[in-house]
């Protein structure tokens, strides 16, 4: 000991050295050198490549003129399951009827699994290909289909809701496989008619509900934002009904010069009912709208009061002068555990730039209610139809109405004490070092509803989303933040559920 | 006379043999052998043929990227002037103002002259290029750029507004050049912006009032309807003031469900504004508007009453189920010599088909008024602008709100005894052996007020449209009868001038 008196205090200078290099982040990280996540880190630029590829694929659902790369989306997918040495079933889920009565297929379901060990648990991810309409000309800085890496984002339409989390998923499972560490196993439920309603996939689990859905532990969705740069772990969504009013005021569209003044305008009979829905304070004045709502427990404010969110930088980056509520509860809230109402807007009249002097024949306007526990969609339904009915016929229009509810999807909220939620909350500390947000989401993933109904397995809303990711507008994005973190948190949510 | 005393009966029963196989409506008029209408007839089929290859030129000058097919349709045409035997000056009218910021060069105007001999009266026509937007999306059956002939009528965008119309002067003229009997000097004026408003055009009349415009005895202008079967000619004109809103809430597009309740939804504001300017009888509630409508004179009224306007058959053709007033009188003076204001769509929301759940953030309403004499333009911008903000500011709205008026054209009216009018009247006489109607346009003529005010020259409006030709509508069309009469109609007038 007496030979080298000094020895530890060299070895500690040049250890607190050695110290200064690893960057701060490693430094707060309990596990920094998880093999899981260094195989990840290690293989960015492919996943980047190949979210790029299937952002180029324009799958939205929405056009019936895009079944074609709805199917293709579908297709590729499989193949990627494939070669990750699943077994993947595509599931015909039957026709479509669009709006001139006509119908079209449906794209098929993948229903795959990985890995069927009798000793590990089943874990069902549920996620989506399809994506919302997209056109440059709407706004895009650039065009939505081509993925474009820019400031640590990665913009392109899907890149965040919902293929670049499908693909976080995937190449979660991924890396796993390759390091021969899969703990668990994996169903996948991958649907392409998300955006507009999942037509089909009710029946589909129904039929299903004991064969490829029997064996199954814990479902997870893949579908969902945080609320911050803090992972969110979502125990709630709302729900949406979506309706359509339909105005007719002549067989074509008139000349305002030749005839304004002469008929009952179909756009002042719409734009009279779309007026009717809300106040100025977004307040929804359908009666007896807010009555199934769900009273405020005890304590449930608070919960809100702990979630990252900082009112001020949102209002900031989304360019909006002053939000519909000021504490951050009241907001939080009415985001995802209060009703609300939004215009989309109105198709057959003229949306273009310029000027155009057209009274147009019939127009269609658009909008929603996002719903929450206790609302039915039926009973939300009934008292639109009720209320509008009774406005319209207040105004004593001659023209042609009629309200459709297009889309009735029911909100859902599960026990965020599950144990599935314990693994989640562990992976989110390992890969962010950091307490998750216990959130509820303001959308609507209908699939958690049914799955929960028919399956009646604990299940949870495990997205990787930023919250400023514009999923639905103008130049959706994911950050690579997002996109490799998220990848890291799906791996290491099936390490710690194995662990349970 | 005794040698064959049966032979006068014999001669009246051969007569009236013949008389039998001559057609009713050659018996009715009274110069069945007008050569010129011979001629006019023989060429038919060239005058369709050449109507189908204007129309196919997608010469819209709302859409800047199709300044090209505008420009092109003026070339096309100056061509035809001079295959007439006419000189053509291109008029340079400088460049426009894009909404971006952006400046495009305006399409050039036609000045043509065909013939200036000294003991001619000079008659100067004024006619557009230019057509309203068209897609088959829209609802055509068939495609708007594509002259289809059905059941006697010409559909395509631009075949009644204004290309059928200044083809069935330009045929007029070239069959009277071919049988050497052009009686009149014409001066041709002819443009490209119409239907935007014309821009750039008062200041070349201002700039060439003592060359191109100095030796003009008449002016006419192609470019209005008919309200019946019966041709009409028009002394009147309601202006034109277009405005939009805009309103911002946001910097991009947000997801309905993700911000649905938090936001102030631009959307939102939007409807409310436009629900605000009128009532459910289409009566504009903008304060003062009505205040300077010039009265109703003493026996205005009885005017309407002679009017050939069948009031049901006009509602069942439109399909619609009932008109805003009752009698023909009423409804006709609604239609031109009353203002009304129409909303012709919003910019910037949702308007593709299906469902797409989307908070728009920017959202441009767009709606016009129609005014009448003695309603200054800049009363009512002044008028709209004033009610729409304090509407704003009564709603208390943090979003971003801007009114613009993009059109303010003048409304015209003349007397409708000046000795051009005779002479139209008697063309309509020979041509058609019926009475002209004398109307008032319900649309908008801003050239009328324009080059009257500037020229100080006898102005009418003899147009050849049908009252159901759709114009700026889907499946707009002329009909054979209108086309082909109405080129008999533009010789016979130019015959009758000179015989004044």
């Amino acid at each position: 000991m007496a030979e080298n008196p000094r020895l530890p205090d060299q070895v500690s200078f040049y250890h607190l050295f050695l110290l200064l290099l690893i960057p701060c982040q490693v430094l707060l990280s309990p596990v920094p050198n998880d093999q899981i996540f260094q195989y990840i880190d290690g293989h960015q630029k492919e996943y980047i490549q190949r979210l790029k590829d299937w952002v180029a694929i324009q799958s939205d659902s929405s056009d019936p003129r895009k079944r074609q790369d709805v199917n293709k989306m579908m297709e590729v997918t499989k193949d990627f399951i494939l070669q990750l040495g699943g077994t993947v079933e595509m599931a015909d889920i039957g026709e479509q009827r669009l709006a001139n009565g006509e119908t079209i297929p449906l794209p098929p379901v993948i229903l795959a699994e990985i890995g069927n060990a009798e000793n590990k648990p089943t874990v069902c991810f549920y996620g989506h290909m399809d994506v919302q309409p997209a056109k440059q000309e709407d706004g895009w800085s650039t065009d939505p289909y081509t993925l474009v890496e820019k400031d640590g984002n990665l913009y392109g339409r899907g890149a965040s809701d919902d293929k670049g989390q499908v693909l976080a998923l995937l190449h979660a499972l991924e890396s796993l496989i390759n390091m021969n560490d899969l703990p668990v196993n994996v169903k996948l439920f991958i649907e392409g008619m998300e955006e507009t309603g999942s037509d089909g996939l009710e029946m589909l689990i129904e039929n299903k509900k004991d064969t490829f859905f029997s064996n199954i532990d814990y479902i997870v969705v893949t579908d969902t934002p945080w609320l911050s740069k803090k992972p969110g772990i979502t125990y709630g969504a709302r729900g949406n009904c979506y309706f359509s009013i339909e105005v007719q005021s002549s067989k074509v569209d008139l000349h305002s010069g030749g005839f304004g003044g002469m008929v009952y305008e179909a756009m002042g009979d719409l734009i009279y009912l779309l007026n009717s829905l809300t106040d100025a304070n977004g307040r929804i004045l359908v009666p007896g709208i807010y009555e199934a709502v769900a009273p405020l427990s005890e304590n449930e404010e608070d919960l809100y009061k702990d979630i990252e969110f900082d009112v001020d930088e949102q209002r900031a980056n989304l360019g909006v002068k002053k939000f519909l509520h000021e504490s951050k509860a009241d907001l939080l809230m009415h985001r995802c555990r209060y009703p609300s109402l939004s215009i989309h807007g109105i198709e057959g009249a003229f949306s273009g730039t310029g000027t155009k002097t057209v009274i147009p024949s019939k127009v269609i306007g658009k909008f929603s209610i996002r719903q929450v526990p206790n609302m039915e969609p039926s009973v939300v339904e009934k008292q639109v139809k009720d209320y509008l009915e009774s406005k319209f016929s207040e105004r004593k229009s001659p023209n042609e109405m009629k309200i459709t509810m297009i889309i009735g999807a029911k909100p859902w909220l599960t026990n965020m004490t599950e144990p599935q939620y314990h693994a989640a909350r562990r992976a989110v500390t390992r890969v962010f070092n950091i307490e998750a947000d216990m959130i509820r989401a303001g959308g609507t993933i209908p699939i958690a509803k049914t799955l929960e109904d028919y399956l009646g397995k604990s299940l949870m809303l495990l997205g990787i989303g930023g919250p400023d990711d514009a999923t639905h507008g103008q130049n959706e994005k994911i950050s690579k933040y997002n996109y490799i973190g998220g990848t890291k948190l799906y791996a290491a949510y099936l390490q710690e559920l194995a662990s349970l």
